[in-house]
C-alpha cells in the first residue's frame, strides 16, 4: 500500500490534470491556495492573503507555480515543488502581468472553485482575450475520482469515525448542552487521529429538525432525539458521518421516522454502480421518503463527494448527469426534518467499486439509545 | 463608549456602504461570507461553502440577503439581520438567476475580494451585461476607516497583544524549538482573550532572515536573534505586533542593525498624518534603511492596514496614493532581513488620529535580551 504521496505521484497528478484540461478543451488550469493546490503539488502556504499565489498546468508541460517572494522558499520545500517551475514577485509588481506571462492570450482555463474574485478579476483585465471556468464546472471529476491510496485514506478516516461514534455513544447527554457533547465529539475525533475537527453538529429535540444547526445552548433532555452529524480531516483525507441517537425510549413515531431514513439510505447504497448517474442515487433516496409520506419534510441533496475537502463534486442531487464511477467517493445522507420537533439523518461515506458500493462508515444505522 | 453593535449601527454602515458604492459610480456592492459580510451585517455562516450567501447592498434601499434555504434560520439571527430582507433558495435551484432579479443588467457592482471565483463566474455568465469590481479596488477605503468603537477595539486586541510580549520575555528561549516558543505565544494571546490565534512567528538565527518563515523544529541556541511576530483576532478586531529579541549578550552588529530597524520604524511613525499619502510611511522607512546601507535586505512593503481581518487596505506600498485619513488604522513594519545569518522586523499598529499617529502597541522597542 502506497504511504505517502511522493514526488512523481504529484508529477502525474499534474499530468493527469494537463490531459483532463485538454480533453475538455481547456488550454490549462490555473489553482491558487486551497485543496487543489495542495492536491496538484503538496503546498499549503500557511495563509491564504490578497499576494497572489497561482499553480498554471497546461498539458504536456511541466507546472509553473508564481507566488510571493517571500513565500518562495516555503514553496520549494512542498512535496511537489521539485518537478514545478517556480517563479517568485515582488511587493509593489503587477503579479497578474506576471502570471500573463505564461499564459495563452487567447486561451481558456479552468480556475480553482474558491479563486479570490480580486485574482480572477486582475486576470480578466490583464489578459482581456482570456476565457475562465470554475473546475467544478469545466472538469467536475479532477478530482472525483479516487485512487486506491486515497480511497485507503477515507476509509481510514472513516474508521476514526466510526470510533468516536462508537466512543460517544458511551458519554451522558440528558443534562448537558449541546456544545458540551459537540466538545466531546471534537476531542474523540482529535483523539482518534483528526488533524482538524470540521464540524459537529448536535441537533437536539427541535434543533434537529434544522439541518445546518451546530450546537448551542440547548440542555439536552431525556426523550429527545439528537441527530450527530461530524467529521474533519485526517491524514489530509475528510471524514462526515451521521448518526440520529434517542435519549432513553423512543416513541412508536419517532421509531418509524428513523426506520424509514435507515431504508432511504439503504436503498440509495444499493443503488451504487458504476454507470449510474449521480442523481439516481437522490432520486431512489427520495422515492421512499416521499412513499412513506415524508417527501416535503427531506429538504436537503442526498449527498456530496470527499476526498481533500468535505464537500466537493459530485453531488447527488437532482440534475446531476454524470455517472458514477469506480473510485469516487461521496456521502448518502437522506433526513427528515419535522420543524419544530425533531429530525433524523444518517449519513455514511460510500465509495464506488466496480460491483457496488463499499460503506467507509460501517457503525450501527439503527436507532442507537443513549442515556 | 459603544460596547457592542447594535442593529442600528448595521444598519447605518450599510447605508454608508451604499453610498460609497454610489460615490464611486458603482450600483451597489455584493458580498458573500467573510469579513466584509460579518462588518456590514453581523452575519457569519459557520462554513464558507460552494453554496451561494450573498449580501446585496445598493443606495437608499434597505439591503438583501441571498442564503441557502437551510442557513436562513442561522442568518436571521445575525446582529444585523433585522434590517435586511432575506431570501432563501434550495438545493438544484440555480443561485445566480435568484441573485439576478435583485440587480441591475448593466449595473457595475463591487465584490468580496474573496469572493469565490465559482460565483462571480455564475454572476458573469448569468447577468451578462454586468461589472464587477473587487472591493479592494473599487472602494478601498470601505472598511479603511475606523469609527472610535472600532479604535478601541483594536487598541484593546493591541493591549492583549502587548501583555502577550510582556509575558514572553520571562520564558526560556535557548535549548528549546521555535515550536515550543510559538505554542507559548499562542497560549498566552489566549489567555490574553483572543478568540483567534492567526500567526506565532518564531524565526530564530537564520530563519528570522525569512520575513514569512513561521516556526519550526530548530533548537533556539545563546547569541540568535530571534525574530516574534504574533497576533489573532480577540473581540474580532485584529491584532499584529513585531518585535526582535536577542538571547543572551547581541553583537555590536546586531545592535547595529537593530537601531536601524528602530530607527526606520520610528520615523515612519512620525511621518503619519491626515494627507500623507500611504506610499510616503513605505518610503520614509525605506530611506532610513537604504541610507544606513541596508536597503536591498528590505524585501517587504512597510505596512497594512487592519481591522476585522489581520491584512487589509490601506497597504503602506510604493505605488499607494490614497491619502491617509483619521481612523485609518495600519502596522508599520520595517526589517532588515540577512539571508543565512538573521533578521530583524519591528512592527506597531498605529491609527492615524486628526494630529498625527497614536501607537496601539506600546512595548518598548528597544533589543530585549532573552534567557
Amino acid at each position: 500500500m502506497v504511504t505517502s504521496m511522493t514526488r512523481d505521484a504529484y508529477e502525474q497528478r499534474m499530468a493527469r490534470a494537463g490531459q483532463a484540461a485538454a480533453a475538455a478543451g481547456l488550454a490549462g488550469v490555473i489553482v491558487t491556495p486551497g485543496p487543489d493546490l495542495a492536491w496538484l503539488c503538496g503546498y499549503q502556504p500557511t495563509a491564504v492573503t490578497e499576494r497572489l499565489t497561482a499553480l498554471v498546468i497546461e498539458p504536456g508541460r511541466a507546472g509553473r507555480l508564481l507566488v510571493p517572494v517571500l513565500e518562495r522558499p516555503d514553496a520549494e520545500r512542498a512535496a511537489g515543488a521539485g518537478v514545478l517551475e517556480v517563479a517568485g514577485w515582488s511587493d509593489g509588481a503587477d503579479p497578474y502581468a506576471e502570471l500573463a506571462k505564461w499564459l495563452a492570450p487567447q486561451g481558456r482555463y479552468g480556475v480553482s472553485d474558491g479563486m479570490w474574485a480580486l485574482h480572477l478579476l486582475g486576470l480578466q483585465r490583464t489578459v482581456p482575450g482570456g476565457g475562465y471556468a470554475a473546475l467544478t464546472e469545466a472538469l467536475p471529476m479532477l478530482r472525483a475520482v479516487k485512487d486506491a491510496y486515497e480511497v485507503e485514506r477515507l476509509a481510514a478516516a472513516g474508521a476514526a469515525a466510526d470510533a468516536t461514534y462508537q466512543d460517544i455513544l458511551e458519554v451522558r447527554f440528558a443534562g448537558r448542552r449541546e456544545r458540551d457533547v459537540a466538545a466531546d465529539l471534537a476531542r474523540l475525533l482529535t483523539e482518534h487521529g483528526h488533524s482538524q475537527v470540521d464540524f459537529t453538529v448536535v441537533g437536539s429535540g427541535p434543533n434537529g429538525a434544522n439541518p445546518h444547526h451546530e450546537a448551542g445552548e440547548r440542555v439536552i433532555e431525556d426523550g429527545d432525539m439528537v441527530v450527530l452529524d461530524f467529521g474533519g480531516l485526517k491524514d489530509g483525507y475528510g471524514s462526515d458521518t451521521t448518526r440520529t441517537v434517542h435519549v432513553g425510549e423512543p416513541s412508536a413515531e419517532e421509531r418509524t421516522v428513523h426506520e424509514i431514513v435507515r431504508e432511504a439510505q439503504q436503498a440509495a447504497f444499493e443503488a451504487v454502480r458504476p454507470g449510474v448517474a449521480c442523481q439516481e442515487i437522490d432520486r431512489v433516496a427520495r422515492r421512499v421518503i416521499k412513499a412513506a409520506g415524508y417527501g416535503e419534510y427531506f429538504i436537503h441533496r442526498t449527498g456530496h463527494g470527499i476526498g481533500v475537502t468535505t464537500h466537493e463534486p459530485p453531488y447527488m442531487v437532482e440534475g446531476e448527469h454524470l455517472p458514477l464511477v469506480p473510485g469516487m467517493c461521496f456521502s448518502i445522507e437522506p433526513g427528515i426534518y419535522l420543524p419544530g420537533r425533531f429530525g433524523v439523518r444518517i449519513e455514511d461515506i460510500v465509495a464506488c467499486t466496480e460491483t457496488g458500493g463499499r460503506r467507509l462508515n460501517v457503525t450501527g444505522r439503527e436507532l442507537a439509545v443513549v442515556r
